[in-house]
This record gives structure tokens, sequence and C-alpha cells, in this order.
């Protein structure tokens, strides 16, 4: 409305009328004519998620209005490369950083172990060696000075083997299909087991999600009064692992609403529990799940249980080869 | 875009944008000449309002981006009235189903106080107790089926005196400001010490806010696989009681930014750190408070120590008299 009260003649208003009409004509004859998704090949998987979208924006017994059309998508494996882990990379710049600032912790554990190189510490503590690696590294600092430094990481990141930045590790196809789903009126959410104010300093360049559409694992944190300021303080305590069964109570917490459409992808059998979640959905829902079968463009990897490929074919979800359905990987 | 796509005809298409056109010139001439906030009385609480606004959306130093014209109000005492509270009506009415489901609650605290009317009890355990008695009555079930319940109590809700139906007892002149907000590009979050849950049965209908933007106290959840269906599970154990010095992380994990306007009420000293929150922003930001000192039209209350005033005076936030302030309280 801003734009429109500032404009005095009718004249000008009509004539910029008519021109974002044709422009808009244009463009709609534009999309209409191109692939949404260019980058993906023929065959069942594409055909089924724009079978989908259609099904859900076309008035009539399926249709979604608007305010529901909500796709929700894992970060790590789904819309990026997770090997090796570009957050795993800045917990351990973090650590090192640590590190060199208190030498007394190369004698404690778990960052003895990093320092050695210690994979047996690491292997034989589990996740719970992880995670107080990741609090530790991450926890006493304000959220906005740590998001400083996860900017400037991100901005600086070269994958350790082709040195692409973030933006070349990022998948094409699935860039592709959010901005079919934004173009088809979907909210776009980010659920990743990686950390929410990390996602949050790439997901809006990368992904156009903005902040408030990330969810992800979070430290506890509280409110303190630095300097006359008031700061959100990250303490060194994990509050939610956002990852399997923790991410549909996630979802509800944040969304308040059931998606329509979930992507998550094997390997570690972490979006079981949202896709599932999602296929409750008293709409029309599609579940989608990226297999990384393809060991020239990308990698190879599976699970050992095959749990999350075993369970798309017993519920019907649409397994997305990497290897078969895309045409492109990497996003240039 | 896809009403445009559907046009086969330019001429249709000329015609529709002309009418639109038409109408959107008239109801911008209509909105400049209209007051935005009729309820409000002329004075230096209104005018500190509408500067502010016009402050951050006018280009030059103060602007500030639309995607960062965030606003978090609270809700009981700031958007509705909270004598009594409305969903304290809804636990009575939850814990009261569940002692005549199982009698042998009525032999075991909280809910033995609450059938003897047992106020010593409840002064004398204090917090724990309301606290028990609420999760008690919330948990056990799942979060749609919660729903489905709390949107029953509002669609029934008579106020006990006035026998006004819920948007009776919102305020006119929030509703207003609210509008006015959201005319100006800002995104209106609600972050209360009422249930999410809850509150995301009310606030789209009363308020216009969509669930996704309801900040509000949690209960512990778990996924569970039911009848064959993914549920949300409500346990009956709190997680965050949204209040105080709960506020402001509650927003930085749902929002990621901060605010650049909140608006909270004197009473219980429940928004002074949400206030003081808004106030550490890189921008321009304006604290509001709602002063309940209209015995006549309202309720009169204060806080014994009077600290959300005495803060609000120290911090230069704006005190909004009911009394003086708004030429209307409630909203028809």
């Amino acid at each position: 409305m801003m734009h429109v009260r500032r404009i005095a003649s009718v004249s000008v208003l009509v004539a910029l009328l008519l021109i974002a009409g044709a422009q808009s004509r244009e463009s709609a004859q534009a999309t209409a004519a191109a692939d949404p998704l260019p980058s993906w090949n023929e065959g069942a998987t594409k055909k089924s998620i724009i079978d989908f979208v259609k099904r859900v924006t076309t008035p009539g017994k399926d249709f979604v209005p608007v305010a529901d059309r909500i796709a929700t998508f894992d970060n790590d494996g789904t819309l990026w490369c997770e090997k090796p882990l570009p957050e795993g990379l800045f917990v351990l710049e973090r650590a090192k950083k640590l590190i060199a600032a208190k030498p007394e912790l190369k004698e404690r554990q778990p960052f003895k172990a990093l320092i050695e190189k210690d994979k047996d510490y690491f292997h034989e503590h589990g996740e719970a060696a992880l995670v107080e690696l990741v609090t530790e590294s991450y926890g006493n600092i304000t959220v906005e000075d740590f998001q400083k430094e996860a900017r400037a990481f991100a901005a600086a990141f070269k994958h350790p083997k082709t040195e692409k930045p973030l933006k070349g590790i990022t998948y094409q196809p699935q860039l592709e299909l959010l901005k079919y789903l934004r173009d088809n009126d979907f909210t776009v959410w980010i659920c990743s087991g990686g950390t929410i104010d990390f996602i949050r300093c790439i997901s809006e360049d990368l992904y156009g999600v903005a902040p408030h559409n990330v969810i992800g694992t979070t430290l506890k944190t509280e409110v303190r009064e630095m300097n006359g300021r008031s700061e959100i303080w990250r303490l060194p305590e994990l509050d939610v692992f956002n990852d399997k069964a923790a991410k549909p109570p996630s979802i509800a917490r944040h969304i308040g609403k059931r998606p329509i459409l979930t992507c998550g992808n094997e390997g570690a059998g972490g979006d079981i529990a949202m896709l599932a979640y999602t296929q409750g959905s008293t709409y029309p829902s599609l579940q989608l799940i990226v297999n990384h079968d393809d060991k020239e463009r990308e990698t190879e990897y599976a699970e050992k249980d095959n749990k999350s490929l075993e369970t798309a074919k017993a519920k019907g979800w649409t397994v997305i080869s990497m290897k078969g359905d895309w045409k492109e990987v990497f996003a240039k």
C-alpha cells in the first residue's frame, strides 16, 4: 500500500499498473512454459512432486489453503552436502580458539582427545562427548557475538577437498524445489539437527529462509544485563538436540501446524520421525527422502540397518535418488 | 502470481488492474485521511506511537527494513482483560473434568484444595501448586485434542460478570494498534505467559496473529505413534514458563531477531525483561506499557513494589494510561 499512497497522479498510477500488468503477463507466460525443476530428470520422483503441488493448489477436494501450505526441510545431507559437516568444521574452529585462549583445556576431555586426534575417545564416549565439545565450544557467549563469528566462518568457508564456498555445496535441484514451492505459496521452514543460531546465519542467503523459519538444535540461554544492554547469553548446556524424535515436537512448538511436505535424507535415520509426522496431516501430504547413492558426483553412504529407506518403502514415501533423479547436483 | 497466470485475455487483465488501481487510490486516500488509532485520545502517548512508526518507515537514518519491523505483544492485561484470566477459567474447567473422570483426585493436592476452595493451600504453596494444577490438567492429551477443547471453550466463553464473549474483553485501542503496525509492514508476535497451544486457538480470530507468531508457556511434549498416526503428546510437565526473564530467550529462539517495538502491562512485572530486551535493539525502538488505572471502565491494580512503572520511568518507556489514553476500552 505504501508506494501507492505516494503517487499523486492517477495517470502515473495507471501507466505503472499497465507496465506491471504487461510484466506479470510476460513472466507468467515464461513461468508456465519453463520447467520449474530443470535440474531434475524426468521420471516418477519429479512427477510425484509436481503432481502433489498441482493437487494441493488446484481448487477441489485436495486443495490446501495458503496458510496451511507448510514445508519443512532438513539441512545437512538434504539441502547441502554433509560430508564433512560444515557446522562440524565450525565447532572445531571454535574449540581450537577456546584452547588457544585457555591452554589448560588441552589436559581436559573432550578437548584433550580433540588435540591428540584420539578417535577412540570419541568412539568410546559417543554422542555425550560430542555434545560436550559442542556446548563447551558454543556456550559462554552472547547470541549476537556467536552469530558474528558464525557469519565470518560462513563467509570464509572453503570445502576441505573441493575448495568450494558454501553456496557450491548446496544442491541445485533442492534450490529449485524451494523456489517452486514458494512460487506456489508454500512457506518453507528448515528443521535441522544443526544449531539454530548457526543456521540462521546462512539460511537467508543460501535458501531464502528467514531466521524465524529456522528450527534447530538449541543451547540453554538466559537474559543478562551486560554493559547496560540486555543480552541473550548462551549457556554451555544442551537444551534440545533437534534430531530424530525431537523434530516433530520442535515443529509443533515453532510452527503450531503439521507440515504437508517434508524432505529429509537417509544416512543417520534423522528424519524418519519428521516424515512420519507430516504423513499424519489431514490434508494430502508428501514425504521426500534423499538417497545418497551418487559416489561419482557426491558421496555414497547408507545406514547400517537401512532404516530410513525401509521405512520409506513401507510407508510409501518418495525416495530421491541423487544419481538417478538429479541432472545436476551442486549449485554454481 | 497464481491468479495472474490463469487470466487468458490481456484486456481482462488490464480492466482488472484499472479497477484495482482505482480501488487502491480510493482506499489510500481514505487511509491517509482517517485516523489510524481512532480509539486513542490525542496526547503524548498516541503521538509517541505515530512518531515512532513514521520514523522507522521513512527513508533516512532511522529507517528499519520491513524484515526487521518486529513487534511483540504480551496478551493477558495487554491485549485483553486479565481479571479474571480467561485461561485460568479454562484450567479450572479442565481440572474439574479430570476430577469427574478420576474421583480419587479429590483426595490429592492440588485438586483437593481446588474442590475445597482452600485458598490457603495455594497461598502457601504458591507458584508450584498452580504449575502442578496446570500441568496435570493440561497434560496427558495430544496437542490436537487439547486444541479442540480449547477452541470449544473459547467459542462458548462468557465473562463471569459481564457475560461478554472473548472478543468483548479485547482492548479496542490495541486492535487498532495491531492493524496500524501491520499496515506499516510490521510483523506482530504475541509473547505471553499464557500457554502457546491455548493462545494459538484464539490469536488468529481475535488478533490476526498466525499460530507460528505465538510464543507462550510450553509443556514438555514427545512424539508418539497412536492408532497408526504420529501425534504430539503433552506430558504433565512444565517446559518453559514464559514469563519475566524467560521472555527474551523465547523471543530469541522463535524469532531470531530483536523486536523494535514491545508492549506489555504493569500488574505483575511480567514484561520488564521483554521491554528491556527490545530497548537493546540497534535500531530505534519503542517500549509501551499498559497501566491498569481505569477503575470505572476496566479494573485498577498495581504492583506492590510498582516496579514496572518505576522501571518505565527510569528507562524512558511510554506508559499507556487506560484511563487517559483510551477513548474506548473494549472491542464490540
